[in-house]
C-alpha cells in the first residue's frame, strides 16, 4: 500500500470508527470527528511527541480537544495509537462506566489531558499547560540539558472561538508570546444553529493577529501535507503562537450531511452510514472495521512513544548527573507532592499583633509559602495589590522572563480560572489566582471544571462581604460562598481570622484532590487571642468549638469568617445574662461533612436545638446547620454604597441584634 | 469668556467636583473621571439627544459608564446638565442612601441608563441597547416618520476592552452592523496593577476592525474639537459600530499622579488635591467649586432637552396621524406594560396529549406569546433547536432585516445576558434568552445584573438535570437550580408537565420586576390529568398541594420539575401501604416566598415533619422546607456519561427509593 493510500485508511477508520460509535450509543456528535479526522490522524501519527503506553511520560506535548463534543475523534486516535482504550469501549460510547464518555474526561480515560465540552475551556487550558511548560523550561532547563521542552496543541472550533474565554485567553497568550502553543481552528463554517454567517462572520484570523498570533491558513483540511507544513510553519516561530485556521467540512464524506449543522449533534442514521462508506470506499459492514494496516500503522507510535521517553530518561540522566540539585527539585516538583517541611515558614500570627484583614495575612503566607514551595506561581486579574497575591522580590512572568512566578493575569478572571487548572494539568506548579469574591462568578464555569477534574488549584477571593462598603452592590457578594460550596468538589474556607488563614492555606495546599476557594476579607480582623479560645489548627476539621460555655449550652452561634468576633462579643454579652452560649467557628462546610459524625455531634449536639447562624452572605444553605429550631442572621437582598460599617450595620451585623436575635430564640 | 475657556472650565469643574467627591467620601476612583472629563463634557453637552427633565424621554441617545468605577464623572456631568442630582448629592458620595453610590445604578439615580461595575457588562448592555434601537425603529418607523432614531454611546476602559465579554458583544455588534453604537475607549494604558505593557499588548483597534468596526482614534484625549470630529465621523459610518479610541491620561492634571495606577482607586489626598488644582488654575477653596458660567452653560442642556423632546412630540404627533395603528402599537410596547389579551393564545395542555418535554411545551407557549406580543424577540447562544426558542413564521434579526424578531446570539451566552438586559433597558421590547441550564453558569455575571436591576428578562434554560444522559457531566447541571435561586431577586421557576410550562411563562411575563429563569427538561414528561391533580394555575403560588392523602397526610413528598411523576408514583406506592402520602410541586421557591405565611402552612403544615424533597440538583437548600425531620432525594456529586434514564436510576431516582427513602422516614 502506498503511504498515500494509508494515511487515506486511517483517516477514514477513524471517520468511520465515529460515526458507527455515535450511532451506536444513539447519541454524540459525529460531523466534527469526521472533519477533523486528517488533523487528528496527523497529529497523533506525525506531530506528537507522546507515549501511549505512558500517558503521564513529563515531556510529551500536550494535546487538547477543545472541541470536547469531538470525543470520538479522540478515542479514536487515542485506540489506534495504542493508549490503554480498546474497541470494545469505542463500542460502548456514551454508555455509564465505560472509558469513552460523552466529552472526554481527565482522569478517567488515559491520554485525556484536560476535560472539554463547555466551549472555550480547553483553549483557555491549553495556555495554561503552555505557560507551565515555559516556566519550567526556564526554572529547570540548562545549557545543552533541556529536559522540558514540549509542545501544546489545541483542536478548537468555532464555538470557541465566539466564547468570550478563548479572546481573554488568545490575549494573554499573545502577550506573553507562547511560541509553542499552536491552536488548530476547525474552520468548518458550521455551528449547531446553522452556517457561521448567521452570527459569526468578524475575521478570526485577523483578530489573532490583533493578538499577536502568527495565522496559517490550511485551505483543505483534508491535505496531510499541507497540514504537516503549517504545523511545521507553526513551530518555526519562535516568537509568537500559532492558530492554524483548516477549513473543514464537517461530516466530511457524508454524501447527505456533509457541510450540513444536522450532522453535528445527531447520529447520521443507518442509511446515511452505508451511504458515507459507499463513498469512502469502505465496506458497509461490519461496523467498528479497523483494518489491519491501519491499526499496524498507527501502533507504531507505541514503539515511537517508548523510544521517546527513553531519550527523555537518557537526557535526565545527564542533567542528575550534571545538575542534581535542579534534577532533584525538578523530580519533586514533577512529583505533584509537597516537599518535606513545606510548610515550615507559615508564620505564627499573634494577639498582641494589630489587627490585619484576612487577605493581607493571606499574602504573608503566600509569600512564605514561595519561600519552601519553588513552584508557587500565581497572580490575579489585575487586583494583585488588592488580592495580596504578589510574591514579593520576584519578577513578572513574561516572554523575557518565563522563570518568573508573577503573574499578570489582566482583568480576564475566566480564562485565569482555566489557565490555572491548565497549569495543575501539567503539573510540576502550584497554581493559584485571585480577584475580588463577586468576580468569582466571571469564571465560575472555570472553577467548576477544576471541581470536576479534582485539581489542585486555589483561588484567593479577598473582599468578601458587603463590608466591601462603598463599592456598592456591584462589588459586594451576597450570594457567592454558598454557591461556591454548592460546586461538587471544590472547598470553600473563609478564615476568621489571620491564624486561620494560615491554616486554610495549609489545607489549600495539603488538598491534592480538588481545588480550594478562599474566602477572605476586605477589612481589618482582630487576631484572636487563642489561649482563650480553642487553637487555630482545628480549622482542618472544618468547623470547631471556638469558645464555649461552662454548662451545657442553652444556644450555639455558628459563625464564618468576620462574623466571628461578632458571635464572640455576643456571647459575652448573653453570658452576663447567665445564657450559656457557645461559638463554633466553621470555616469551611466541606472540611466538617469529612469529619465522623460522632465529632459534627460533639461541635453541634442534636439536643441543643436552638442555633444561630451569623454570616454576610445569604441564608439558604444554613438551615442543614441550624435545624428546625434555629434562625439565621445573613443577607437575603443586595447590599448598599456606603462605608463597610454602616453597611454592615444597617443590614443588622451588630452585636446588639445578635444578642437580640439570640434572645428571641431562646425565648 | 471665550467658548475654548468656558469649555476648559466646564471639563475642569468635572475633574474637581469628581476629586473632591472622592476625597470627602475617602474611597472612589478619582483617576478615571479626571482622565475622561472632556469625554463625558462633549457627549453631555454638545452629542447627546437627552432631557435632563425627563430621563425617561423615549427617544433620547443612550448612555452608559461601562467603566462604572468612573461615576463621579456621570454624576458631575448629570448634575451640572441638570438632571435631578443636587450638589449636596455629590457632596454625599458612596454614603448610605445617597442618589450618588460608588457605581451607578439603574433606577436609583436620574439618567444613569444602566448598574456597571463589573467590567464589560456595559459594553454588552449598550449592544442590546442599540439592537433594541434597530428592532423599534425597523418595525414602527414609517418613510418621513423617523420616531425611532436615537444613538447609543458608551464609555469604555481597558478592563472592559479585557473582559471576554465584550469580544463576544463587540463581535456580534460588529456583524449586526450596529452603526449607531459609538464605543469610546478610554485607551488610558493604566489598569490597576501598573502599565496595560504588563499584559494587555493586543492591538485592540486591529481587533475591534477584525469584527467588523470602524476604528477611529484621537491621539489627544483633552482635544475637544478631536473629540467632537471623531463623533461626527462615528455618526457617518452607516455600516458599522465605531470604537473611537482616546488616548487619555488617568488623573490629567494631577501633577504628581497623572498618568500612574495609584490614581485608579484612591483618594489622590489632601496636598494632591492642592497641587492638582494649582496646577489647573483652580481654586484650592472651596471644595465642590462650581463656577457659575461653567453650570450656566451646562444648564443649557435643559432648554436643549426640553426642545429635543417637543420636537418628538411633534414627530409623534404626526406619525399618530398618518399611521395611527402603529403609533398605538408603538405607545403601547414603550409603556412596558402588557397589551390586553396578551395571555389568551396560551395553548391549554391535557393529559390526552402525548407526553412532551417541558422545553418542547416552552417552544409552543414562546410562540403562541409571539402572536399577542408584537415586541417579543429573543433567541439562543446557538442551541435554537434544543431550547425551542426559535419564533416560527418569523426571520432573523440582522443587518438586513432589522424588524425580525429571531436573534442568532451565537456560542456567546455571557455578552447574551447582558445583551438581553439592554435590550431590557431600552424598553419596548420584551426580551428572552436560552442555553442549557449548566451554561448559565457562563453568564451568571450578567444574570446577576438583571436581577439588581430588576429588569423583565425571560431565560430558558434547557436540559436542567442528569437525564440530559450521554453529554455527561460537563453537560449536566446539578448546582445550578439552586444557585439560580440564591441569586436575590431572580425568580427561578422548574415548572413539572407541559401545563405548569404554560403558567410559567405566564408568571415570566406578569413578572415586570425581575427576571424569571425558566428551567426545562429535555425528556419527555407526561402532562399530568389536572381532573386528578390540582390544577397548574396553582404554579403562581410557587408552590402547592398537587396531591393530597385522604387524611391528614403521614409525609410529605416535595418535587420540582421532572421530580414531579416520579413523587406521584412514589405515592401511589406508599398510599397501598396504608401511608397517607401529600405530594406537593414546588415549581418557584421564590413564588412561594410572597405567599402568606398561612397559605404556606396550609401547604406544608408545620405539624407534618415528614418531608422529603425530590429533586434532580443539590439537596443544600431543601432543609428550608423539608425542615429537621425530613430528607432529600438529591444529587451531591458530578453527574455521568450514560442514557439519561440510566444516570437517574444509578443517582436514586426511582419510584423504589423513593418508597424506600419515605419508608425509613416515617420508620
Amino acid at each position: 500500500m502506498k503511504p498515500e493510500e494509508l494515511d487515506q485508511l486511517c483517516v477514514n477508520t477513524i471517520r468511520t470508527l465515529s460515526m458507527d460509535a455515535v450511532e451506536k450509543a444513539k447519541s454524540g456528535h459525529p460531523g466534527a470527528p469526521m472533519g477533523m479526522a486528517p488533523i487528528g490522524y496527523t497529529l497523533f501519527t506525525k506531530v506528537l511527541k507522546h507515549n501511549p503506553k505512558n500517558p503521564a511520560f513529563p515531556d510529551r506535548d500536550r494535546f487538547v480537544l477543545s472541541a470536547g463534543h469531538a470525543s470520538m475523534l479522540l478515542y479514536s486516535v487515542l485506540y489506534l495509537t495504542g493508549y490503554d482504550i480498546s474497541l470494545d469501549d469505542i463500542k460502548n460510547f456514551r454508555q455509564w462506566g465505560s472509558r469513552t464518555p460523552g466529552h472526554p474526561e481527565f482522569g478517567h480515560t488515559p491520554g485525556v489531558e484536560t476535560t472539554t465540552g463547555p466551549l472555550g475551556q480547553g483553549f483557555a487550558n491549553a495556555v495554561g499547560l503552555a505557560m507551565a511548560e515555559r516556566f519550567l523550561a526556564m526554572r529547570y532547563n540548562r545549557p545543552g540539558h533541556p529536559v522540558v521542552d514540549h509542545h501544546t496543541f489545541v483542536l478548537a472550533g468555532d464555538g470557541c472561538m465566539m466564547e468570550g474565554i478563548s479572546s481573554e485567553a488568545a490575549s494573554l497568550a499573545g502577550h506573553l508570546g507562547l511560541s509553542k502553543l499552536i491552536c488548530l481552528y476547525d474552520d468548518n463554517q458550521v455551528t449547531i444553529e446553522g452556517s457561521t454567517d448567521i452570527t459569526f462572520t468578524e475575521n478570526v484570523g485577523a483578530r489573532f493577529e490583533a493578538y499577536g498570533w502568527q495565522v496559517v491558513k490550511v485551505a483543505d483540511g483534508t491535505d496531510l501535507s499541507a497540514l504537516a507544513a503549517a504545523i511545521d510553519e507553526a513551530k518555526e516561530d519562535k516568537d509568537r503562537p500559532t492558530l492554524i485556521m483548516v477549513r473543514t467540512a464537517i461530516a466530511c464524506g457524508s454524501p447527505n450531511k456533509q457541510g450540513s449543522s444536522e450532522a453535528h449533534g445527531a447520529p447520521l442514521g443507518e442509511k446515511e452510514i452505508c451511504l458515507t462508506k459507499e463513498n469512502l470506499g469502505w465496506p458497509k459492514e461490519p461496523a467498528f472495521l479497523v483494518p489491519e494496516e491501519a491499526l499496524a500503522h498507527c501502533r507504531e507510535q507505541v514503539e515511537k512513544g517508548l523510544r521517546a521517553e527513553a531519550e527523555w530518561d537518557k537526557r535526565m540522566q545527564a542533567y542528575r548527573t550534571a545538575h542534581p540539585a535542579a534534577a532533584a527539585e525538578l523530580v519533586q516538583v514533577l512529583s505533584g507532592n509537597l516537599p518535606e517541611g513545606w510548610d515550615k515558614t507559615i508564620p505564627a500570627f499573634t494577639p498582641d499583633q494589630p489587627a490585619v484583614a484576612t487577605r493581607a495575612a493571606s499574602g504573608k503566607v503566600l509569600n512564605a509559602l514561595a519561600a519552601t514551595l519553588p513552584t508557587l506561581m500565581g497572580g490575579s486579574a489585575d487586583l494583585a495589590p488588592s488580592n495580596n497575591t504578589l510574591i514579593k522580590g520576584e519578577g513578572d512572568f513574561d516572554k523575557m522572563h518565563y522563570g518568573n512566578r508573577n503573574i499578570r493575569f489582566g482583568v480576564r478572571e475566566h480564562a485565569m480560572g482555566a489557565i490555572l487548572s491548565g497549569m495543575a494539568l501539567h503539573g510540576g506548579v502550584h497554581p493559584y489566582g485571585g480577584t475580588f469574591l463577586v468576580f468569582a462568578d466571571y469564571m465560575r464555569p472555570a472553577i467548576r471544571m477544576a471541581a470536576l477534574m479534582g485539581l489542585p488549584v486555589v483561588y484567593v477571593f479577598t473582599h468578601d462581604s458587603v463590608a466591601v462598603g462603598e463599592d456598592g452592590p456591584t462589588h459586594q457578594p451576597i450570594e457567592h460562598v454558598m454557591c461556591l460550596r454548592a460546586i461538587p468538589g471544590l472547598t470553600v474556607i473563609r478564615p476568621a481570622d489571620a491564624a486561620e488563614t494560615a491554616e486554610a492555606w495549609r489545607q489549600a495546599m495539603i488538598n491534592r484532590e480538588g481545588p480550594t476557594a478562599l474566602i477572605l476579607s476586605r477589612q481589618n480582623l482582630p487576631i484572636l487571642d487563642r489561649k482563650i479560645y480553642a487553637p487555630a489548627v482545628n480549622l482542618g476539621r472544618g468547623g470547631y468549638v471556638l469558645a464555649d460555655s461552662e454548662k451545657e449550652p442553652d444556644i450555639i452561634l455558628i459563625a464564618t469568617g468576620s462574623e466571628v468576633p461578632l458571635a464572640l462579643a455576643a456571647r459575652e454579652e448573653l453570658a452576663k445574662e447567665g445564657v450559656g452560649c457557645r461559638v463554633v467557628s466553621m470555616p469551611s462546610f466541606e472540611l466538617f461533612k469529612k469529619t465522623p459524625k460522632a465529632y459534627q455531634d460533639q461541635v453541634l449536639p442534636p439536643a441543643v436545638t436552638k442555633r444561630l447562624s451569623v454570616e454576610a452572605g445569604i441564608t439558604m444553605g444554613w438551615e442543614r446547620y441550624t435545624g428546625a429550631g434555629g434562625a439565621s442572621i445573613g443577607i437575603d437582598r443586595f447590599g448598599a454604597s456606603a462605608p463597610g460599617n454602616v453597611v454592615l450595620a444597617k443590614l443588622g451585623f451588630t452585636k446588639e441584634n445578635v444578642v437580640e436575635t439570640a434572645r428571641k430564640l431562646l425565648s
